[in-house]
């Protein structure tokens, strides 16, 4: 009953957001969610990490402590985070070449260039990993999704970032497949 | 070495900004802090809880277990958190009325009517409430705190949440007088 999400990556790509949306957009659907933020050495040298847990009950340790989905969106933070997937499932951005040596399942989903060129705008790839990391957990439905984003995003930016989550949802189909 | 903090309040009041603010401050002087948002019934009650933890060391557990300090911004979130402080200290806003019951050290402090009468914005509450947290805990310096403000507010609203930090300062100051 319990799915541990592990979000990792740069500081600066928005992981924290996505972790506190993809909480809000759990208990829209009436479920209990922890979002955790870790500061640290290694976010001093550019590395972000964010947490969720959801669960349909309550809650007791609100880490990740064996992650069913980790999102990796940099070399740095798959080989950290991937070293430690037992049964869950790794998200690794396309632009990051795959080692043997991590041996969790993975999809390799092209998420930052989505961003970058299909969006135009490389600070929408958190949302579009949002989507993907939805889509392939199948843990909140899209339009939940969709309203705990315009509930968080800058206003004036929530079209395109639906416009993000979408494609989020379209890469997480094509994965999945 | 391990400082606890628990921010208490209701929806809407931007204890959850106000968290990661204050993480982020605490790593810009070298510290690790971690940050957690529990979501769930009592959130969609309306009510809003964050935690910070911060220490020179490892942060081994992330949740906040014996509070060294409770913002408490409603009734509601003073009843129920105020009565689970032991060793700590609650900064409670002056609106609301205190309980005999409660015996943790109290401070009541006027955070809500600050914003609203004093900057003519009540949505800067929750800066407010940061500055009287540091200020009383003396657990960040006022500057670095406001480069973590001017990093995390949204663009435009940087001088007034630095007003509304200054503000909370100067309240600390009086009330640990």
């Amino acid at each position: 009953m319990r799915t541990e999400f592990r979000l990792s990556g740069s500081g600066g790509q928005g992981l924290l957001l996505a972790g506190i949306v993809l909480a809000e957009a759990a208990i829209l659907e009436d479920k209990n969610a922890v979002q955790t933020q870790s500061y640290g050495p290694e976010a001093r040298g550019g590395a972000s990490k964010a947490e969720v847990v959801i669960s349909a009950e309550d809650i007791d340790y609100p880490k990740a402590t064996d992650p069913d989905y980790l999102l990796a969106l940099t070399p740095e933070s798959y080989k950290t985070y991937g070293a430690l997937m037992g049964k869950g499932t790794i998200i690794v951005d396309a632009s990051v070449p795959l080692s043997a040596d991590i041996k969790a399942r993975t999809l390799s989903v092209p998420i930052l260039k989505t961003a970058s060129e299909d969006l135009g705008k490389k600070v929408v790839a958190n949302i579009v990993a949002l989507g993907v990391l939805a889509g392939v957990s199948g843990i909140v439905g899209e339009k939940t999704l969709e309203l705990a984003v315009k509930n968080r995003v800058p206003k004036g930016t929530e079209d395109l970032n639906i416009s993000a989550l979408r494609k989020g949802f379209e890469l997480a189909a094509r994965a999945n497949a």
